[in-house]
Parts: C-alpha cells; sequence; structure tokens
C-alpha cells in the first residue's frame, strides 16, 4: 500500500433526493479535496453531480472537480480506454497525496461505473474504499410505498431487460428490473408468462423533481426507469 | 385520510454506523415526537435504537420512545397479535396528531417487519411514509470492498437459508444470503453443487463496533450474518 498516497472513496449518493445522502457521505464531501464525477456526454451535466452541488457550494475552501468522459457505449474496448483513462487522471491526483472521492449514483456496489475504475486503481496498490448509498429500488420502493421483501420472499434483481428473465422470474417473489424503458414491450411480453397474479409498478427518476410512478410498465424511453414486479403466491389447487 | 392526525414514518437506520443514517433520516428523528422502537426480548436493547440514540441524545426538546415487543417466534397467529398490539400503541398517538417514526434495521422494504405494522396502519386510514436506508447487504459490500453486481449480472437476495435455494442459485451471478449462519452448513451443501467458480465471503455485525469479515462461511451463530456467493461465468467449453 502507497502510504503517502490519497486514497479513493467510492460514495453513493443515492437515486436524486440529495437529503438521501448518508451522513457519512456529507461529511466526506464538504472536506476532500478532489471529486471525480463521471459524465456519459461533454454537452450533458452530470446527474450525481447535481445531487451533491448543494454541499459543495456550501464549502469555503478550495476543491477540484475532475469529469471524465464514460459515454454510454457498448463497445468493450473503447469502454475499457474510457476507464483507464480516468483511472490516471485519479491516480495523478492520489499520486500528489489527495484523496479523491468518486460519486455515483445510488451505491457503488450495484452496477457502478465505479466498480471498474476502482478495480485498475486498487490492482496499482492504491487504498480503495467504499461509502454505500441508498440504491435506486429501494428508493423507488419507499416512494411508491411498497415492499421489496417481506418473510421468505426472494427478490431477484436484474439491471436490464433480456432474455433470460424468463428462465429466472418464476423462481422470485419480487422482481427489481432496472433500465426497463428502453425494452418495455419486452419485458411485458416475459412478465405475461408468468401465470402468478402479479402487482407491477414503474418509477421514473426516483427522489428527483420530476419523479413519476406508474401502474404498470414505463412506455417514455426515460433512462432512470426502474419497473417492480410482485408476483402473489399461487394458491395449492 | 384523517388529515388532523399524525403519519406514520418508516424510517430505515442503515446496517449499523449511525454516519449510514440519510441527512433525511437525522433531519426526522430529531424532531419527531414520537419514536417506535420494536424490541425482540424485554431484556435485550433494541440494536436500532442504539444506532439513533445519539441523534436523541442531542435532542432538547421533549420526545417519547415506545418499544413494542416483537419476539422472533415463527408463530403467524401470536405474530400477528404482536403486530396488532403494536399497530394501536402507535395509532394512539397518531390520534392525537403526534407523528410517529418507527426505526428498522437497514431498509423499511427489504424483510422488515415495519411493513406488517404499516400495513395494520395504512388500511385504518393513516398517511404511511417510508425514509429509505442503507440496507445490510450494500453496507456488507461495502465493508468488503466488493461488487454486487456489474454490467448485466443478476443479483439474488434470500432471507434464509432453505431449500428453494437450490433451485434457483444456477441463475444468480450474484446470490445474497441473509441470517445465514444458524444453517451455514445446508447453505454450504446447496452451495456446492454449483459448478461454477465463486468467491464466498459472509459479514457479520455489519458496520457496528465487533464487524466482522469472513472468507467463507460464518459458522458461529450471530444473528446478523450475511453471506455473499459472487459466482464466476463458466466457459463455454
Amino acid at each position: 500500500m502507497n502510504m503517502n498516497k490519497g486514497k479513493l472513496i467510492g460514495i453513493g449518493v443515492g437515486p436524486g433526493d440529495p437529503e438521501l445522502l448518508t451522513v457519512k457521505a456529507v461529511k466526506t464531501l464538504e472536506s476532500v479535496p478532489v471529486i471525480c464525477s463521471p459524465k456519459s456526454s461533454p454537452k450533458k451535466p452530470s446527474v450525481a453531480l447535481s445531487i451533491v452541488q448543494g454541499i459543495l457550494d456550501g464549502r469555503s475552501d478550495e476543491y477540484n472537480v475532475i469529469e471524465p468522459l464514460f459515454p454510454m457505449i457498448e463497445d468493450k474496448n473503447a469502454l475499457e480506454s474510457y476507464w483507464a483513462g480516468a483511472a490516471e487522471l485519479i491516480i495523478s491526483e492520489l499520486d500528489e497525496g489527495q484523496n479523491v472521492s468518486f460519486i455515483t449514483l445510488g451505491d457503488p456496489a450495484i452496477y457502478s461505473t465505479f466498480s471498474y475504475v476502482a478495480r485498475i486503481i486498487g490492482d496499482r496498490g492504491y487504498l480503495v474504499e467504499m461509502i454505500p448509498g441508498i440504491n435506486s429500488f429501494t428508493g423507488c420502493a419507499a416512494s411508491a410505498g411498497i415492499t421489496l421483501g417481506e418473510k421468505d420472499e426472494i427478490i431477484l434483481v436484474v439491471p436490464k431487460v433480456d432474455q433470460r428473465l424468463g428462465e429466472i422470474l418464476e423462481h422470485a417473489d419480487t422482481a427489481v428490473v432496472m433500465k426497463t424503458s428502453r425494452h418495455s414491450h419486452m419485458l411485458e411480453e416475459i412478465v405475461k408468462q408468468d401465470p402468478r397474479d402479479k402487482e407491477i409498478l414503474s418509477v421514473q427518476n426516483c427522489g428527483m423533481e420530476d419523479e413519476e410512478i406508474f401502474d404498470g410498465f414505463a412506455r417514455n424511453g426515460k433512462y432512470l426507469s426502474t419497473t417492480i414486479i410482485k408476483f402473489k403466491k399461487l394458491e395449492n389447487k
């Protein structure tokens, strides 16, 4: 471990409402010298950064914000070169002894780009820590006033709609499907095959000012859409 | 909706570290007139209450703590009568126009006793809200420095060890199994059947002073034990 080097701290900033940050996340963001906030496009503001902007605005000391580009592409080689580039940017700060907080929507352990960058940096011998965040699906459940699991119910979390859902849905009591709006038709078809009664709802932009909750599926293509399907137990005949 | 009545607010207090409460939870606990903190035994202190005690100690105003008994029993009828009793206790406060915060370990939507009491109270026409909390498994992942899901990986969350696991494990990339220590031998047998390579770790008393992280399974019987199994993809032959 490089003892005179800074450490990388992955911070989950929760689904959208700045009040859903943890006390630990707020304290860290009030004092860390460098904030790394990836953005998906040079033209679009970072959602994670907008969530913590109020905390940063309250600081009277100097701090740096670095915003590496992480485009939403599927090409694995291209993605890896973006991650490596972000890692180099962060490492140059760590080498100067600066701690760097990498902010990420939701929780850093759940489908976060943080993990790819953290692996590169951890493998190079730097200290990496994580501060957990409210993940989108518990945020959605709270907004919608429903539970995700009770008693011995099994919860399934799937990051996107694909054909594997057909094989696994029958084993779940609750299915959380993230980023559903782009393939909501496929999701509907798969869910329809399950003979159980079900309660379906979707939450878009959870915790944000334009949060919307729908009965059923989300069809309008917004990126931050999560669908929760609660299956009722089949009665024994 | 009874407009002059108080509302019930389910608050997830996270896995153990008081700094993992959200800002919203702290603000609410600093001002709410009644805190409901169920305890599993008259002799044992409530874990959830101990997590928020520091916040309550900082208050200069008057507040009430009510501690209904929710024993850890399996008898459904007996349990329902405990829930109904707790609901009455809370309703008597709501009827006096007092808001009541029901504190619960982790998140109120994930295997929380809050849900049973909230249903009774909601059905009686009172307003019920939820403030999400850091759930134990993202807390465990952060403590252990691992991710739960990356890319298109499927996460399975199971509240306790039972035979259903055998049918469903093969569909998961990551399995989170809660309260594992009482049946860790059964869990080991089931996991062994899966031909994939795997990384297994267990976290006990996550976020608390006596937190412990084990390689493999937890065998010492502590209640707050979570085991995380990450499966490696089988190579195509």
